[in-house]
């Protein structure tokens, strides 16, 4: 072990620059414009498995956008695990708000901020990283590893899905690792226990069939945008609970122990507020802070549009507006069954002088994860050895996808070690990776493979 | 008259050339990127007074756009006559609704399709080709004419104003012409009786200071987008009344004689609704549309944006959200009075944990003419003679603030002669101007000047 973590010391700078050259490429996977650089991430990742020593190492084509695998089966014996990252990132705008570009790495204050540092690059990279450090230095693993690096993340993960039902026997895992969730505060490592789930959908409101004066024809016509303000505004009650009937109808109540369990955890709303630079935290009633972004389900617009919107004034009713809006779930929440309720109840909110169309992006259901599991034990003990500190439970409001297919199509149990901070900007102007976390994160890794070595693993 | 109408037939084709070239020019005034069209296009309408005979002309700068003024002062004895008209154009988008390109002017069945055709190119177009038909072929016209044309009525005729009170000895006049407003329908020439004031306002409003991952932080922090969609459903009622405090305080009822003048005028619901593509009309409850549209104040939203708006889905929670809206308002209405009642009345319906900044663009107090003026009966005979049929009174929705300034300033009436038609697609994509009205336009105000001469008039 020793000389795996000396490797890791050695490397450090080496290791930062071929996260860079990682996170220049511009692997936006929602904008058909980056396909090609979604093409060559994807061989940056290939060429990057073949180099840290993995075998078997292709390039998976899907119906979108390519799946990169590996493997080293050497350990007979040991548990096999599924490391599963993403190569995709968010869409970078609002562009001006970014200090320094969003595909040029910059070092900052120990900061690495770019596109991608935090969510998932980076993180994929301490993983990757641990497994070279091993390799290089023993030449083997202390356990078996095979490793997706997937493409569509940030658009709800079809192909991959789709990947996973043909390909059961070659991802066959004891358990699956993904670094794609944060710590719960600086310095304190934590492992995942939940994750929320989604459902993504853009309505279309339309009134007239062209834009119109509004002095012309305002007060007599159908207006899309105030008729869409109303339908929002109706999804929401003044408790901050969504209106669709049915909604709640699944959710798991917070037990009592679980509420203790997380009011123990180090948060603070004055500081969470101060962060945020918000007048006010807002949310369900009844529920804190963490409660509320962890375990209670909740619908936000994230994005609306309609008419004119360049600079000054233009007198028009527009023909249509539209809204991108999510639901995030929770565990016993199933998003086919909460897409229809949402499209049963939108008739009863929308204005009868309109037309609303909805658009379904992606679905995800939440995940829950047993946190007794053997390779929950070796995290923990590996993120203590790395951090110097015990590694917390905590929730996460987020969604990743595949936590639930591995489950559902592999039988397998997903490890969530948490390398990045809440506050990282992730999906954001200004992401940015701590590189002590980056360094420490890597070293985490290396002992986690380890520790699941030398654990007693149920098969 | 006869050799003055010979030779607008004569004259058509390269009259229709010459407004082509006027309308090529991109003289958008509300947006920075178009300043060197603006002072092209002020500069081509300075040439063209020259070539039609005007006298004095001059370019004044402004703080903003140009405004160009000529005169012909020969007929003494005779009315002044004080043509207003507008060489800017609202923005051209959305494009790609455009058949042929805005700025590229196209006829097609009988229309010329272009940016401004008919707001308000073509129609100051008719009057300065009749002026040119009477100065070429009788060396005179049988009024003076002092003739104004601003670049920012588009963008509420700020510095215009301030120039009418700077010059009041220069425009001094016996009566007003504008050609701004639609005829009532196909084949009827109308003159307009009211126009509605207008106040337009930009609302943003923030939540947090960066954008956030809509996983992590949904459900637990404010969303301006949704915040927005609250404060824009609460400023109208299920009665599609505006629920601002006072607001309809200074509002004038419609009388019974009025209310069945305006039932008597040529319009149909059915067919409106028809043009229009909706699924249903909507306004204030207890109005008929016409007098929704003419007589009644309203509020509407022009424009709205925040968060993702790119194809796609992006799980985020905007750091801010914008709308533009607008309210028409009616005679006896103050615009400076209707904002300050907005303003108060924001705070009460703005969600806590947002902040709400307001930006005032334009404000216009509504006008009312007096129907029994000697140059409305000018107007009315000059109408019948170019279309063969009497003309009528109408209403109009949309807003010419100038007409109330030449009242405060300069003490004169306004006649607004419509020569487009309220289908013509102004401030929308597809803008057009029948090419039959504007022949017939530029022989209505031919004899024009010629009625307002031979009238007994009130100084």
């Amino acid at each position: 072990m020793h000389s795996v973590l000396s490797y890791i010391d050695q490397n450090q700078d080496r290791f930062l620059q071929e996260l860079k050259a990682f996170l220049r490429i511009a692997s936006i996977s929602t904008d058909p414009a980056y396909k090609s650089d979604m093409l060559l991430c994807a061989s940056s990742v290939q060429q990057q498995f073949i180099d840290i020593g993995l075998e078997n190492v292709q390039v998976f084509p899907t119906e979108g956008h390519p799946i990169v695998y590996g493997e080293w089966l050497h350990a007979p014996g040991k548990p096999t695990v599924l490391f599963y990252g993403h190569y995709d990132v968010q869409p970078p705008d609002p562009l001006a708000l970014w200090v320094s570009p969003p595909f040029e790495p910059t070092v900052r204050e120990g900061q690495l901020y770019a596109r991608g540092a935090s969510d998932d690059k980076g993180q994929v990279w301490c993983h990757l990283k641990s497994i070279e450090a091993w390799l290089k230095t023993q030449g083997q693993l202390p356990v078996n590893v095979k490793v997706i690096i997937e493409g569509e993340e940030e658009i709800g993960s079809k192909h991959l899905f789709k990947f996973i039902s043909e390909h059961t026997e070659l991802l066959k895992s004891d358990v699956a690792l993904v670094s794609d969730t944060p710590m719960i505060a600086q310095d304190v490592p934590s492992i995942c226990f939940s994750l929320r789930g989604l459902v993504y959908l853009e309505l279309k409101v339309t009134g007239c069939t062209s834009d119109l004066h509004s002095g012309q024809h305002g007060g007599a016509v159908p207006n899309p945008i105030n008729a869409l303000a109303t339908i929002i505004s109706k999804l929401k009650d003044t408790q901050n609970r969504v209106t669709i009937p049915g909604f709640y109808d699944d959710v798991l109540p917070i037990s009592d122990t679980l509420h203790h369990d997380i009011l123990a955890l180090p948060h603070s709303d004055e500081t969470y507020l101060k962060d945020l630079g918000a007048k006010a935290l807002c949310g369900e009633e009844g529920f804190t802070t963490l409660e509320r972004r962890w375990l209670r389900p909740t619908l936000d617009c994230n994005g609306i549009f309609g008419g004119y919107t360049g600079e000054g004034e233009k007198t028009v009713i527009a023909s249509h507006a539209t809204v991108k809006l999510s639901m995030r779930l929770v565990a016993n929440q199933d998003p086919y069954k909460i897409t229809k309720a949402f499209r049963d109840f939108l008739p009863s909110i929308t204005p009868p002088e309109v037309t609303v169309e909805v658009k379904e992006y992606s679905g995800a259901f939440a995940a829950r994860v047993n946190p007794e599991h053997p390779a929950i034990e070796a995290a923990k003990k590996a993120l203590e050895s790395a951090f110097g500190v015990p590694a917390r439970l905590q929730g996460e409001g987020g969604t990743v996808p595949i936590v639930n297919e591995f489950e559902k199509k592999l039988g397998i149990q997903t490890v969530l070690m948490g390398l990045n901070l809440a506050n990282d900007n992730i999906h954001a102007p200004n992401e940015r990776f701590s590189l002590s976390n980056f360094y420490r994160g890597i070293k985490a890794s290396a002992h986690f493979w380890k520790e699941l070595g030398s654990q007693s693993f149920p098969r």
